[in-house]
């Protein structure tokens, strides 16, 4: 799997404002064909900071992610809410195996 | 969920052993009760850097885990690997709702 981590550090008076923006995101992204996980977590001592972990099935399918209109609604909506721009990290798995990530 | 990301630096000539004993650990994870995920997961830029994704039904949960013969193996097998001490950080989940973790 081909995973990615979003980190997001949002300003405070927009917390409330980029949950809905993610959740509206995510559930139209776990609809794409090329996405196996769309998680959305709120870090617990500072809840402006916010990490998409996103799983992909192949290292194309990010790209064809960023085509979607849900992803275009996103990014416009979120683009002043962030303190940072926000940064990713890509990860591969080690467990489960392929078949194990839905 | 009570989400836990677990940041693991690990010295590079033990990394495949590494990745055998979170194996392990992982495959045992997955059966307790109270986990509903155990992913571990390893950076794309950096095979020394691992990510244990896990995610506990409740905050209570983590204490189990630390209880089990598989963590303690684990633990024990894996004490001089580390460049630096493991980290964490917790998270709750935004997206999907409770429901939606397995």
């Amino acid at each position: 799997m081909y995973i990615v981590h979003v980190f997001c550090h949002v300003k405070p008076e927009h917390v409330a404002a980029f949950k809905a923006a993610c959740l509206d995101n995510a559930r139209s992204s776990v609809q794409e064909p090329g996405v196996a996980r769309f998680d959305v977590i709120q870090q617990e001592d500072d809840p402006t900071r916010f990490v998409l972990v996103e799983v992909y099935r192949t290292p194309n399918d990010p790209a064809a992610h960023k085509e979607t209109t849900h992803y275009a609604t996103w990014a416009e909506t979120t683009a002043d809410m962030f303190v940072e721009p926000r940064s990713k990290l890509i990860y591969s798995n080690v467990f489960p195996d392929d078949n194990g990530w839905g």
